[in-house]
């Protein structure tokens, strides 16, 4: 397994106990990405792409039939995008059960991948990212998710980086989910009015991406 | 309201957007109590005991009511005991309703309040608690709470500090859920082996207490 710099301690833990071999001397997302495919290909072993695998996909498509189980008559479904593997594979899994459902995705103002890409019709590139959500986002879709988000994708709300931590602030307080910025994305496109809900009968907002580091609050407890 | 110093700034903002009036010049549960007492005397309002009324025990309650309706099957219920009124209301409202199901308290080692009492038969005070959890609770029960906890607990294990921090651990790291010390401590029970679970039909562990100060984690997201 192949962690970014960024990747908290705590997930790097987990990742762990699940018997992983961790190899983190990388700095971003794309470097460890490009260090994970060499090895792969240096060693014969399979590449499991985080997002941009058919597997991964289906994987996270569970969690649209999930949500069709859990509120049948879900009518909006908002999506935060990182890598795009979440959207993808929730929205086309939610669409084609029901096409009449209606899929927002919320990303950061600073690192608007889908919005470009969308609206171009293509593959687009950023030249780079400035979010504090920089880091958890490759610079460009795949063929893969560029195609799921054009046909599953209604449309997509931008929100700053100030919204998601306040948004981050609020899940905490009023839910005691602490979550990362992206994972806070949903509410602050709801808090900020980036999308209005209250034409919708059932909306959904998924609320993922925990990968938040709390040593500092575990050095707190520290037992003699 | 009335907080004692150690209530967490999120914890006081949170109330605050309630809309109330918040006084925090003291240093303990008891004396946040008292001076409570001493205010709500001098004005003629009416001072509402975070446990020790009926009224908040009956609400506690209806926790035990959800859990009827979402496990019928339930045969088991672990609670933490901290000022002792939600294991009070939620063990009165699941033996009141099915007496067959058992009871069973979990405290930090170094605070057995309810322990020392239910081995007396009567109202203990103990000289001094020493926990990571030392400043959640009373050091005696009331009247109340111990009526309630010798008909409706069937008995209460105790966890060390060390295990309680374990398990807040593991809940962040296996179910991104960031809990206080006695909100993990019926997690402690269970990972400790102090309540063996196996042969109950379908166990449940209410996980409750998110008084965690991540003051730290967001001073990591300043946005500029």
């Amino acid at each position: 397994m192949y962690l970014p710099a960024y990747a908290s301690a705590d997930r790097e833990q987990c990742i762990a106990t699940w018997g992983a071999h961790i190899f983190r001397y990388s700095d971003t997302w794309d470097d460890a990405h490009q260090r994970a495919i060499a090895h792969a290909a240096n060693e014969g072993l399979y590449y499991v792409h985080p997002f941009d695998d058919i597997r991964t996909l289906e994987g996270q498509g569970t969690l649209g039939l999930e949500i069709l189980a859990d509120v049948p008559v879900v009518d909006l479904v908002l999506i935060g995008v990182g890598g795009s593997g979440l959207i993808g594979g929730v929205a086309a899994a939610l669409k084609q059960t029901r096409p009449g459902i209606r899929i927002i995705g919320v990303e950061p103002a600073g690192a608007p991948i889908m919005t470009v890409s969308l609206n171009a019709g293509r593959l687009v590139e950023l030249p780079a990212v400035h979010s504090i959500a920089d880091t958890l986002s490759p610079r460009a879709l795949s063929e893969r998710t560029l195609d799921l988000a054009l046909r599953y994708v209604n449309e997509v709300a931008l929100v700053t980086d100030a919204l998601m931590v306040e948004a981050m602030r609020w899940l905490w307080t009023e839910c005691n989910q602490l979550v990362e910025p992206t994972g806070a994305a949903v509410i602050a496109a709801l808090q900020s009015g980036a999308v209005e809900v209250a034409r919708y009968a059932a909306p959904v907002a998924i609320i993922c991406g925990g990968n938040v580091d709390v040593a500092c609050v575990f050095a707190g407890y520290a037992v003699e």
